[in-house]
């Protein structure tokens, strides 16, 4: 039999292209395939050799996506078929990615396979807001949780060790969990006027953001309808949104410059444009 | 009075110039000056605009590293002087990277600044090693934590909310402090066998890892003389690297290529080589 392929479970960041990888870009350059989720954006499709294979395996609206061992399955054969197999995911790859599960299988049917990091979306949307995940004095621990509950369950957490006002936590798939979760750090004890920050679809043209309370967040969730993808950050960092700069400029990329925007940058450079 | 340049705080990842952001690769190809950190190599700098000034701030053997306040001082100074200045830091800027301190300060005076996420060194080294962070069923969340203590105390922590069996903990500059986490960790119930994985300079020519317990870290630890910079990664996820092919393969930089080195890729590509 034929030598299999080889597989890279890689991080494509939290959406702006510029935010993966030199090894991602390479890598996605060198595809013979690319089989990728449904938060990896067009722009960032375009970093792929156009000749590759392209496999869309996540969910599009009214239909369902693929299910977890449809994907192993998948992988498997992608690697009898192609050399060089890009296997692309929203943020890192091993975080809340489902990666170790690939792995795990790719392990067990001898594909070989390697692991690249990508900029996890807590890391990604807090610096669009110039906010730290830790800092001296607010925050000696930042913890990444996921708000995903299994049908009809409550996430299990230990809930007593998360309501913990040292720690930054970073809540991934939480917005339809958002009233049990902060109903539950609340009952645990952490203090309602707890800041929070909301990001929607960060570091995209479409990233919006609010500020809130542990208190307020689940009605203000409702009232400004904010949707999936949102990271849900909680704790005391947040506070210092009152004393840092709020980004007033943004590095877009450039299939979005636009002749109406104006620099601000001494040598007139284009790329450097206001955005607010 | 000039306008100040524009300070990037920038994310290097975790020392594999590879793992730099295409955001991070471009603003120093582009800059005036870069300030950098101990964690960031030779290789990083390369990278940069070969006209640009270079300022090293962190500790060499021997002498004292600047002060953060020194620190901010410069950073306003280089604003003044340049346009376009990197502050270049080792993994995130905002993940005990003291980020957040040198961005209220430039908030505070007044100097634009924008932030450049990077690959931590958590992900980064765990990557390396094929291991996932969160896992189903053996993590449902991760936890970045510090082991440094003020001179003297020891780290504030909830120490009971860290012994949580469901969460993976990456505890940042804890070589030294390792007997005190561990002590604590078992004493708050994290039982004795829960493995641990200690990587040394991960992602990096240098790199090493041993895997040991919880019980036993702190000796295996002293007897193999690990230095920092190590990231200690205590969970569950650990016993994966029983299931989990290890990386056989590592992708080098063109730099170390070698002629001894055989490629099992069918096409010959002498960049994917066996390091073991
Ligand atoms: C299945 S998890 C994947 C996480 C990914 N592996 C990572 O490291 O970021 C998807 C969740 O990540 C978060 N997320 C991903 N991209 C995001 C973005 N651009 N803005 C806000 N949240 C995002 C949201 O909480 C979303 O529900
Ligand atoms: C001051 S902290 C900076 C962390 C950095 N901002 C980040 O996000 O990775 C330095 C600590 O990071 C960890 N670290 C950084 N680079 C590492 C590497 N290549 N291998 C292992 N640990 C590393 C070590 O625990 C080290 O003591």
């Amino acid at each position: 039999m034929q030598k299999p392929g080889r597989i890279y479970l890689v991080g494509a960041g939290p959406g702006d292209p510029e935010l993966l990888t030199i090894k991602a870009a390479r890598l996605l350059d060198r595809a013979d395939a690319v089989i990728y989720d449904r938060l990896v954006s067009d722009e960032i499709l375009e970093l792929a050799n156009p000749f590759a294979e392209r496999v869309y395996v996540g969910k599009s609206t009214g239909s369902h996506s693929l299910k977890q061992s449809e994907i192993n399955t998948l992988l498997v054969h992608m690697a009898r078929k192609h050399c060089h197999i890009v296997r692309l995911k929203g943020g890192d790859p091993y975080i809340f990615g489902r990666g170790g599960e690939e792995a795990e299988w790719l392990s067990l049917h001898d594909v070989p396979f390697e692991v690249v990091p990508g900029i996890t979306a807590a890391a990604g949307c807090m610096a669009q807001l110039n906010l730290p995940l830790t800092h001296r004095g607010l925050a000696t621990s930042v913890r990444f949780v996921t708000g995903h509950m299994q049908a009809d369950a409550e996430p299990h957490h230990d809930w007593r060790s998360l309501a913990d006002p040292d720690t930054t936590l970073a809540i991934y798939m939480g917005v339809k969990t958002m009233p049990v979760i902060a109903g539950k750090l609340l009952e645990h004890g952490l203090p309602g006027d707890t800041p929070v920050m909301i990001i929607e679809n960060g570091s995209t043209p479409d990233q919006r953001h609010f500020r809130s309370t542990l208190g307020n967040v689940c009605d203000d969730l409702n009232r400004l309808d904010f949707d999936p993808p949102c990271m849900i950050v909680i704790g005391r960092v947040i506070s210092l949104a009152d004393r840092l700069s709020l980004p007033v400029v943004n590095l877009l990329p450039e299939s979005t410059f636009d002749k109406n925007v104006t620099s601000d940058r001494p040598d007139g450079d284009l790329r450097y444009v206001h955005t607010a």
